[in-house]
């Protein structure tokens, strides 16, 4: 297999660019077939070519891009080389762009550390999402990648969240038992955690517990979160939030003109975090 | 991409498969190519031919293989070739044999969706394993596909097992209420769990919670867990429990009789296991 190697890019770099770019904001590139401009479907490879045209008229607006691994595994091996092309058109075009794996993998020790590999040193993405169920010995794999981050996931954005991530361990909820305990483990500096943007007051007690880590929200916009709500509780002095927008983004448009009415929904989005970030 | 149609296979025929082989032992093909017999090498794609001579060798002692997918993109895009090639040879040379893809997955609704016709539609896999910390609406897309099943992550077999999965939510453990909570979502016939050897006790509550289900158990052998003592508290009127081995017979020998080497740990383990079924 072909394995890519360039520079790590430490959160100190992304917290730079996130004040160059004046945005905190993460594009989520989960390409559906069904929903690209029919034109792009007579391409070689449609979904690199939609997310090459996406990156190219946003990526001043945005800080990092977060393909998930599902969308691209739903078109077999076709799929996974056009997530190898994506990532390694990111990170040679666009080497100063924070790179996000969304693949919720976790696994025993060693199977993990496969996973972190896979991810990592032959993807060469920045960091990947993990789920936390089967704790410490299938995370810490991941962690001892130096600079590189592990997306803990904590409190996700959807219904379900409120099944088991939300009842109370020992009179604390299970997600914050999770962000607890995983801040007493080894390499824990290179943690992140998935928070959801649908209930913003959540971020003042997530930042008592991790008030250093960078939070991944998605859920700002069609899921119903309001970016004012979560920075107003989740920023902290390194900005330490990563916004996450997809599909209100890549399919801002179905026609010839969809990067382009990308940009400008990303672009509305940026103008809302550069406020933000002026009065801080 | 290709996509592969086939009978799909009812959890019926695999209680008819146990009682007709006298066995209820997976086998897991975690190929790691620094393992294999160094003669495998040379072959075009030695992941394919090691698990090829595996199950020709063992297709007999075993009723269900479960190749754990870390193992497989960790190699790549040849790596998930071979992945396709082993799915594709078990169903078309032995469709009696029952199918786990243990890949873990497990997203928000729409996403979990697509990983479903992945593994279920387009790779024909009879079942996947998948983590339930996103609750509800990231397993039921799962389990809306007819005769496929969709295992559970439970109570794993790794020690990060007691950092979440054994805590107390209202004096109930996570893994139970995650059994107990699943057990009330639409189409719940299609769940099994997967219940690590480590804890046989554990076994018995288990089975007043979800009596009917199968449970897919890692961790006999060399993780300590004791076949006998699983059995006794966790078979129920169809067996009901899947015991799996990887490393201890995949990896019996590194030699030219790797795949003899394979049968005969397999013979072992089957030899237990039809004592224990003669007796029932």
């Amino acid at each position: 297999m072909r394995a890519f190697y360039y520079n790590p890019m430490t959160t100190q770099e992304l917290v730079k660019q996130i004040h160059t770019k004046k945005s905190f904001l993460c594009i989520g590139l989960d390409v559906d077939l069904e929903k690209v401009p029919a034109h792009l479907l007579q391409e070689e490879d449609p979904i690199f070519a939609f997310n090459k045209a996406i990156i190219d008229a946003t990526h001043h607006l945005a800080v990092a891009y977060k393909p998930n691994t599902a969308f691209y595994e739903a078109y077999g091996l076709e799929g996974w080389e056009s997530l190898e092309k994506t990532i390694k058109y990111l990170n040679e075009n666009y080497p100063e762009i924070y790179t996000i794996a969304d693949a919720k993998r976790g696994d025993i020790g060693n199977t993990s550390t496969r996973y972190a590999k896979t991810f990592f040193s032959h993807l060469n993405f920045d960091s990947i999402t993990v789920a936390p169920y089967m704790g410490e010995d299938s995370v810490v794999p991941f962690l001892e990648f130096e600079n590189k981050q592990t997306i803990l996931l904590a409190l996700t954005s959807n219904r379900g969240a409120f099944d088991f991530q939300t009842q109370k361990v020992e009179g604390e909820e299970v997600y914050k038992k999770v962000i607890q305990t995983s801040q007493t483990w080894k390499n824990h500096h290179n943690l992140m955690y998935v928070v959801g943007a649908t209930k913003a007051e959540y971020f003042k007690e997530i930042r008592n517990i991790a008030p250093k880590n960078f939070l991944l929200v998605p859920g700002v916009g069609a899921q119903g979160g309001s970016l004012k709500e979560v920075c107003k509780y989740g920023l902290n002095e390194d900005v330490g939030l990563l916004i996450n927008s997809s599909r209100g983004i890549i399919y801002a448009s179905a026609e010839a003109n969809f990067a382009e009415a990308a940009a400008l929904k990303a672009q509305e989005l940026q103008t809302e975090m550069k406020e933000i970030l002026d009065k801080i």
